[in-house]
C-alpha cells in the first residue's frame, strides 16, 4: 500500500475544508511508458485499495485486470479507514481523531481525491474505469466530471444516482447504528452492536432471497431448532466487519454514497449521461435486488455508447464479487 | 373485540406452560344456523384481530370476505400484544409483565391457541382459511394439523416453513433491537429505538426495490439534499411502530416465525402437503422478495389440490395489503 499526502486544504463540495488529506493507493503491475495503460478501479463500501484482497481472480495473468498488460490502480475512498483520511484519522486542529466531527463528503469529494492522486501519479488518460456497486457511483460521477478522460469504462451493478431504494437501506443501517447507545463515544469501537445489525442488514441486500435460500438451508430435523445457519451467518458477518472497520467512517461513506447524483448541477441524468461517450461496458446481474436489471438497461440505454450485459447468477448483487469467470468472459475482450 | 380466556394451563410444544391464556378475537356478520358460512383469517406480524382495521376493503359487501354471506373470524396471535397473552401481559406467578421472561412461542403454539377459541366458538367445521404472509405460516400448519376441518385454503406470499432468507431478516432485526441496549430494561418501552430500526428492516423487505423506487423519489435538487423522502419514510415508520407495539412482543413473534416448519415430525414438507387434499388457492406476488413467486410456484405444485394465481404488483410483498381489487377477482369465485 503507497499513500499520498496533499498538504493542502481540500474544499468540499458542502463547503467545509480538511486541512489536508491522506489517500492510501495501491497498484499493480506496470506504467508503460506512452502511460496508456492505465486499468483504474473505484471501490465499493467497505472494501480498501488492495483489488486482490477483495475481488479474487481479477487482477491475475489472464484476467481482465491482469497486471502483465495492465497497470491497475485503485485508492481507498476518503472518509474510510484503510488508509485514506476518514473520521479515525487524527484532525490536525484537534490532535484526536475526527470520529463525529468528519464533516460530511460528497461521491464528487471522493472523486476529486481520486483525480487529485491520478495527476499526482503523472496519469493523464485512463483507458479504463471500473467501478462496480458503490464503486460504480464514483465511475460514473468520474466519467461525468472529465469525460474525455477515458477510453472505456465498465459499470457494474450500480446507479447514476442513489435511488430511493438503496436511501433506505442506508437509513435503516443509519438507525440500526444510532439505536447502539454507545455510537458518539469517543472511541474507535463505539457502536459496535450497531455497526454489526448495520452489516447484517446491507449482507441481506448484497445476498438476497436466492443466495441465502442456497447456501444457508439448515439441515432437516424434527426438534423445535434452537438456532439457525441463516442466524449464525448474520451474526459473523456482523461481528467480522467490526474487527476491520468502524461505526464513524461506515455512517460517513454511507452519508456520502446517498449524495450521489451525477445529474446535480448538470440538467438532470439523461443529460450528464449523454456527454459520456467513452465506450461503456453496462453489467446488470439477474438476482441483483439493490441494482436491478431493468435500472442498469436504463443506464445502458442513456449513455450514447454503451453494450449492455446481464450477468446469470444467484448471488445477488454480491454476484459481482463472485462472478469472476462470467466477468472475465464479458470484460476480456472490452478492456 | 371479544376476549376468549382459557383458565386451564397451556402446554407450550417446547414443553413450557403457560398459567392461563387470553386469545383476542373479531368477529364480522352472523354465523348460520348450519354452522358452514366460517371463514377465518389469519394476521400477519405486527397486524391485530381487526381485519377491517389492517386489510381494507376486504371485509365489505361484494369483497371476499363479505360480512353478510361470511362469518368472519380473526384472532390476535399468542406473543402479540393486541389482546391476547403475550410479554406485556401480566404474569400470574409474578403479578409483573412477562417481558423477556416470556417462554419462547412456535408457529404450532399459536395456531393451537386458535384451535381452542375455534373450539369454544362452537365452531367445528372451517369454510376457508385465510392466510397471508406469516399468517400463512398459521393457515399452513394448522391445515397440516387438522386437514378435514376446512373446505378451502387461501395462502397468499407465505411458505410452508420459514426459509434461511426469512429467517435471516428476522435475525437482522433480532441484531438491531438487541444493539439498544435498553432492550432488557423492565418496562413498556425498551428497546425502542432497536424496534424502530427493526421495522425499518422489515419495511425493506415488504416493499422492495419497486416499492421505493415508485413512491419515495426526491423532487429534482442542483444542491447537496440534507435529507431524503425515503430516511423520513423509514423513520416515521419505525416511530409509528413503536407508539403501537413494544420490543418484546416483536421478539416473540419473530422467534415464533422462524420455528415455523409444517414438516417436523411429519417426515417432511412435502410428506405434510401432500395429505391437505382442501382445495388450496395459493396466490404469489410479482414482486415479493421475501415469499418469491417460484416460491409460491413450488407449495402450490406441493400441494394436491391447489390452483396458482400470480398477482402483478408493483407493491412488493405489502402488494397483499394494497391491492384488493384483484385479490377480489381471484378469490370472489374461489371462497
Amino acid at each position: 500500500m503507497n499513500t499520498f499526502h496533499s498538504p493542502a486544504p481540500f474544499l468540499l463540495e458542502s463547503g467545509e475544508t480538511l486541512p489536508e488529506i491522506d489517500i492510501a493507493y495501491h497498484t499493480y503491475g506496470t506504467l508503460n511508458d506512452n502511460k496508456d495503460n492505465v486499468v483504474w478501479v473505484c471501490h465499493a463500501l467497505t472494501a480498501n485499495s488492495d483489488v486482490k484482497d477483495w475481488w479474487p481472480h481479477t487482477v491475475e495473468a489472464g484476467c481482465f485486470l491482469d497486471p502483465e498488460r495492465w497497470f491497475v490502480v485503485c485508492a481507498n475512498i476518503l472518509g474510510s479507514c484503510y488508509g485514506s483520511t476518514g473520521p479515525t484519522s487524527i484532525n490536525p486542529a484537534t490532535g484526536e481523531p475526527y470520529y463525529g466531527d468528519f464533516p460530511k463528503l460528497t461521491i464528487r469529494d471522493i472523486v476529486k481525491a481520486h483525480i487529485q492522486l491520478a495527476d499526482a501519479l503523472g496519469i493523464e488518460h485512463i483507458h479504463t474505469l471500473v467501478g462496480s456497486s458503490v464503486g460504480g457511483f464514483q465511475a460514473i460521477e468520474w466519467a461525468a466530471m472529465q469525460p474525455e478522460r477515458f477510453d472505456s469504462l465498465v459499470f457494474l451493478a450500480t446507479s447514476p444516482k442513489a435511488s430511493p431504494w438503496s436511501i433506505a437501506i442506508d437509513e435503516t443501517q443509519r438507525m440500526a447504528i444510532l439505536s447502539d447507545k454507545t455510537y458518539g463515544e469517543r472511541r474507535q469501537d463505539a457502536g459496535r452492536d450497531g455497526l454489526a445489525a448495520a452489516r447484517a442488514i446491507g449482507l441481506l441486500t448484497y445476498r438476497g432471497p436466492w443466495g441465502y435460500n442456497r447456501t444457508q438451508q439448515d439441515p432437516p430435523s424434527d426438534s423445535i431448532p434452537n438456532t439457525h445457519r441463516a442466524c449464525t451467518y448474520q451474526q459473523y458477518q456482523g461481528e467480522k466487519l467490526c474487527r476491520r472497520f468502524d461505526a464513524y467512517s461506515y455512517m460517513a461513506i454511507l452519508d456520502a454514497f446517498d449524495t450521489h447524483d451525477i445529474g446535480r448541477g448538470r440538467g438532470g441524468i439523461a443529460e450528464a449521461l449523454s456527454r459520456i461517450n467513452a465506450h461503456a461496458t453496462v453489467i446488470g446481474i439477474t438476482t441483483d435486488i439493490i441494482f436491478t436489471p431493468d435500472e442498469m438497461r436504463q443506464l445502458a440505454a442513456m449513455l450514447p455508447n454503451a453494450e449492455y450485459f446481464e450477468l446469470q447468477s444467484e448471488f445477488g448483487h454480491d454476484g459481482f464479487l463472485v462472478e469472476h469467470r462470467k466477468l472475465n468472459e464479458i470484460l476480456l475482450p472490452r478492456i
